[in-house]
């Protein structure tokens, strides 16, 4: 791809511009890029490029077979599995589902998540589909369009690095979520995951079509244009449909871990005042003098003003100046059961959601 | 068998018997009899009884699978899964073997484990192996002969009430109790396993002989000896080739519930000084006036001093006038690799194990 787009096959050249853009659709979580990204060019090179396959253009009796980092990326740089575990994974669940897998995909757009599958899609030389679950990241199994499709995440399996294995069926999305998440805790607090198997048919309905293709590209345009000593950020804004909120310096930054998730609060101070966002492992509200400006579903980013890089939560440090965007979410997450699903309140924020909206004045 | 054992069956009427036996065998832990009785009398009444098959008399090709409940008996009472659930945790794990279970057996004795495998016997129409894998209950899953002659906990099927199944196959059997624990937990602290798959050869090899039978005609002895007003307590011992160690009254115990383990300490006060129990599920150490006088793998057995009936670690209270017995383990749990397994430092005791002596004077 390579940032014009004409071919359709990822490189180990592509990877770097991928997973900037993945991470910028990451909104703080998703992981840190850089070992999704190690482990996809050591599989590229040894196996070759990964065809990449538009949603629309899959056959109808294709069996898509998502793959997924599940747990904390920063564990995962110390347990870096190998790229047959990985494969292995999804090899798994098809000789418990007695199919043969014929696609990869992401089930969500974020640093780790954007490029790990293209690790099993090589080694197993087989396509990914240019699309993802969500169009971003979020912290939950259950949080994927395929849930308000009625598409069942499990049969799943779940692996660690040293060759355990679990196949998991439940009997809701979020129980699958909550027994995987019990089994990566004690795994090391990370695992490989393949889910939601979905049909040539499924598969259009319930992704989020272009995902690989816009990172890509977000990636490339932030390379280029801070090559041009252009404006880096204004050029994501324009890529999403977004806008910059605010620019400023972080000025305070408070973490708790609690029940595996980083959660917290960022200040972002500046010439508009204040911005305060709330976290748990994305970023998921914006406040400005106590109104909420933006909530989850819609994406709020947090880049590096002078770069374009995108900042994950985890990296976020007093005195950074940064910029926060916001851009709007596929459009199915904003009906009732995709709030009720991703919604600030389910995050425990006493706010109903507010929807970005782009032709907002400053 | 009620008592007599000439006949090969277990009926409905035996439970009261081989429950009370069970819990003998428990040593304090290995959950209250009552639950696995009831499911166990209710699937026998509605399938019919259940063949006992020595280990001895297996066919070569045998295919053996243990089934038990992981987790809190306590919790059990509230969440008591459905006889079919039982029976589909066995078929679940037949499946991803690709074999048919030809026979049930039990994985430990104890109150609960040693009744629940009757209920997957009766509904799936099998015979249940007259073994188990301890000879006595112990708290995790490693803790089976079947560990110490080399067969895996995994492949293991592992399930809750409500539907929501797994399937774990792990690189040692101290990795599946991690996996399946932290399973067990995330269902609500009460799950349905099936392991230690094996064959006809392998099984004679791992199981101790004859304990549903010895289960039984403790429990039937127990009954007798009350009718006629006799020792119960000294019968029990008399059938276990144990010994009382001491007779009083509760006059203190300690507990704290860490990781999803009762432990704690106990003080049995009477005539010839105090006894300290240490407990964790099961009774571990006594020790007497400083003294290590048993450990772990022998049995440490508490009975209510009057009725013979057994007392869980969970049931003892304050002024509960019980008696302390001591008996053999099965000799291979004396071995090196027993010890290394079931030994009192695996459970943080600074004490080297001290078996049981039968012809010690008191």
């Amino acid at each position: 791809m390579t940032g014009t787009l004409t071919t359709a096959q990822i490189t180990a050249d592509d990877l770097e511009a991928l997973a900037r853009g993945a991470a910028v659709l990451g909104t703080g979580g998703g992981g840190d890029p850089y070992i999704g990204r190690l482990l996809a060019a050591q599989a590229l090179r040894e196996h070759g490029p990964v065809t990449l396959v538009a949603p629309s253009d899959l056959p109808d009796d294709a069996q898509v077979f998502p793959v997924a980092m599940m747990g904390a990326p920063t564990v995962m740089v110390e347990k870096t599995p190998s790229v047959e575990r990985i494969g292995a994974t999804v090899a798994e669940l098809a000789r418990h589902l007695g199919v043969t897998p014929t696609h990869i995909a992401c089930i969500e757009a974020g640093g780790v998540n954007s490029t790990f599958p293209l690790v099993a899609a090589a080694q197993l030389g087989l396509p990914v589909v240019d699309g993802d679950g969500m169009g971003r990241a979020f912290p939950e199994l259950q949080m994927v369009l395929q849930t308000l499709a009625g598409i069942g995440c499990t049969p799943m399996s779940i692996a660690d690095e040293k060759g355990n294995v679990g196949v998991l069926q439940t009997v809701d999305n979020r129980s699958a979520e909550a027994l995987a998440r019990s089994l990566t805790l004690t795994m090391g607090c990370s695992a490989i995951i393949s889910n939601y198997v979905m049909t040539g048919v499924q598969a259009p309905a319930s992704l989020v079509a272009g995902t690989l293709s816009l990172c890509t590209r977000i990636g490339s345009r932030v390379a280029q244009v801070r090559a041009e000593h252009g404006d880096a950020v204004g050029a994501v804004a324009a890529e999403l449909g977004g806008r910059v909120l605010h620019s400023g310096k972080v000025t305070d930054v408070a973490r708790r871990t609690t029940t595996g998730f980083a959660r917290g609060t960022a200040v972002v101070s500046g010439g508009a005042g204040e911005l305060v966002l709330e976290f748990q492992n994305e970023h998921l509200v914006a406040r400005r003098d106590g109104t909420v400006e933006v909530t989850t579903p819609d994406l709020i980013i947090v880049l590096d003003t002078d770069s374009g890089e995108p900042v994950t939560t985890e990296a976020l440090r007093f005195g950074h100046r940064v910029s926060v965007l916001a851009a709007p979410a596929d459009e199915r997450w904003h009906s009732p059961d995709g709030i009720a699903l991703v919604g600030p309140r389910y995050f425990g924020y006493d706010t109903d959601p507010v929807r970005f909206d782009a032709r907002e004045a400053r």
